[in-house]
């Protein structure tokens, strides 16, 4: 990693190191990613995403009876309570998606508190099965006026999700897609959302506290929503060339075109050729000849002009959209699975703790002497 | 500021910068604490709680015009949405009142967005202005069955708390102390939950979800709530003699006696001897020949024995148990003060914002081939 122990500079803390992690590297080894040292190549290609969820929480990998105990658990945790219930009922259908994660996750941490630190993997495998259903409860319900049943016999977390949403048992297919896409996203070491969640778990607070955190940090546009981005902007077109010649304006007008590059990969995001192979298989189950050959388009015009590559949100944008997922509910996907990402740094942190609390350059003035209010203008 | 610019250590971040602000120095200048470059001292004994919120807000101290209108907006700012008082009806008496606090500003941003940061300081001084409605009509609906009119005329934010807390109109001397514990609790530079509100700032996410962060950051027990231990600990005992026979024995138990040192502060914290004297006139207006007593033979015992000196929250303890507030709400009452600084922190985040991004030191396994499933122990 560029600059580590390198001299302060401040602002951003970049390249400075706040910690340390058994969870993840980011364009160290490998393809450049990988979670306990398994590379997210082999993740996606061969496991489960309840897999990687016990692989993140838990530590290893799991045996075949472990995992088909941990999913069970899982499905078992699908409940929402009345009064959860009853608080999403109050949210309104223009509210932000994250909002209501945020809300769905903090209100939990009433109802079901997490007293102490022993209760964490029961705390933390409830979130991840129950975020789901929160957001799908809140969305049903504002936008059609449907109270869903949150118990499900769908096996896998992504299934679950598809099957909530539109009230269908999802295709085989895109159960997969769903499952690859929520291993895609489970972790990314020191991102914002993650630092914000582990300063807030070094108070020793609780883990809804410490979620409801990063759900509200990955809620900002410099962070979260780049997928949803990327598909507002590919949507305004009807083919390849129309979208080639719209990056090309965009690029000179120096608009900024969402889903490339990274902050840390340099050649490319090894996670991209996964989740594209994946739209790919979409598009062609969909017969569609425009939204795919679209996105490769512009994949193709950025990498020529700008030598820029697809990041793991571009191609999810048309993948999300071929399984007729509403796009502003895309970035809640993302909760719903970093939050095995978000869980296991918190217990890390409180593994070895100490409070995070750094210091700041003073840049106000001096010393002030008081001045009485009739004195003042 | 010890250890600044130093050699980077990772943990903590202790005597990191990891940004500037224009808002306060600790340990610094004068009686080591100012806002804005005022010291604690005279905001405390010359301003009222509106004033050092306006200035940390707005960066200046309000003429009396300014100050009178301000007020009147805050006031016209306390009526609860009805969405908001059905979700504090759901949660029940036995939550952790700051979960509630969390909860209450987090719904809040669901029906009352903020689309764009022109409208922060709206959204800032909504939520200064409703957070004392929403601990206290989540407190005596769930404790007392009663729905509380959060309307008031009461012209200080530290008057209308306990108005609607007791429902009885508080005694000047009593708002008079609230006004100044608000003061005293505003600001305090890159503490853990302001810097987490920061680091939410960072990816450009709306103000409740900042606010929220701190909320969260705040609850953990190595942060706020050292009042409420430290009253805990002081009414096990009957009287001065009890307590000192009780601080040795913690004492020599190595056990931690909440409320006293500081992380920043070496010699002595500013804000003691204010919230002491006040502690004191309520002493005497109660005619308690017992409480206060006991804690200021607790600070000459913890002087003499560990030459440790009081933090602004052990006089805090018996000043908020005369004016009978709940221990259990005390460390709410430190939210409802410090969002004015939190808020003013996301701006200064905002008008210079780099997203907060540190790197870690990764301490886990080197690669690791990919075991099927049933080859796994």
């Amino acid at each position: 990693m560029p600059g580590k122990h390198k001299e302060l500079s401040g602002e951003g803390l970049r390249g400075q190191s706040a910690g340390s992690t058994a969870l993840c590297t980011v364009g160290k080894t490998g393809t450049g990613l990988t979670y306990r040292g398994y590379d997210i190549t082999d993740l996606a290609e061969h496991a489960e995403f309840e897999e990687v969820a016990y692989l993140l929480l838990k530590g290893k990998l799991p045996t075949r009876t472990e995992l088909a105990a941990y999913k069970t658990r899982l499905i078992s945790f699908r409940g929402l309570p009345l009064a959860l219930k009853n608080t999403l009922e109050q949210i309104p259908a223009d509210a932000h998606p994250m909002d209501v994660m945020r809300t769905g996750c903090s209100m939990l941490g009433n109802l079901e508190q997490e007293h102490d630190f022993s209760e964490q993997q029961d705390k933390a495998d409830r979130l991840l099965a129950l975020l789901p259903a929160i957001l799908c409860y809140w969305y049903r319900y504002s936008y059609h006026g449907v109270r869903i049943e949150t118990y499900c016999d769908q096996d896998s977390l992504g299934g679950y999700f598809l099957k909530m949403l539109t009230g269908k048992t999802p295709s085989d297919l895109h159960i997969q897609v769903m499952q690859c896409s929520l291993v895609l996203y489970a972790e990314h070491e020191f991102n914002a959302s993650t630092f914000s969640a582990r300063v807030c778990a070094s108070t020793l607070s609780d883990l809804h506290s410490c979620i409801a955190t990063a759900i509200g940090t990955l809620r900002g546009p410099l962070h979260g929503g780049a997928n949803e981005a990327a598909m507002g902007m590919i949507e305004r077109w009807q083919s390849p060339d129309e979208a080639e010649a719209g990056i090309l304006q965009m690029l000179a007008n120096n608009e900024k075109v969402m889903g490339f590059g990274h902050a840390v990969y340099t050649e490319f995001d090894p996670r991209n050729v996964l989740i594209k192979r994946w739209a790919k298989k979409l598009a062609e189950e969909a017969d569609d000849s425009v939204l795919y050959d679209m996105s490769e388009r512009i994949e193709q015009v950025m990498k020529r002009e700008k030598d820029l590559f697809c990041n793991v949100d571009f191609f999810h944008a048309p993948a999300y959209h071929f399984m007729a997922i509403p796009t502003k509910l895309f970035t809640p996907i993302f909760v719903m699975s970093r939050v095995t990402g978000w869980a296991a740094h918190v217990f890390e942190q409180r593994a070895h703790n100490r409070i995070i609390r750094p210091s700041a350059d003073y840049i106000g003035p001096d010393h002030q002497e008081w001045l009485p209010i009739d004195e003042r203008h």
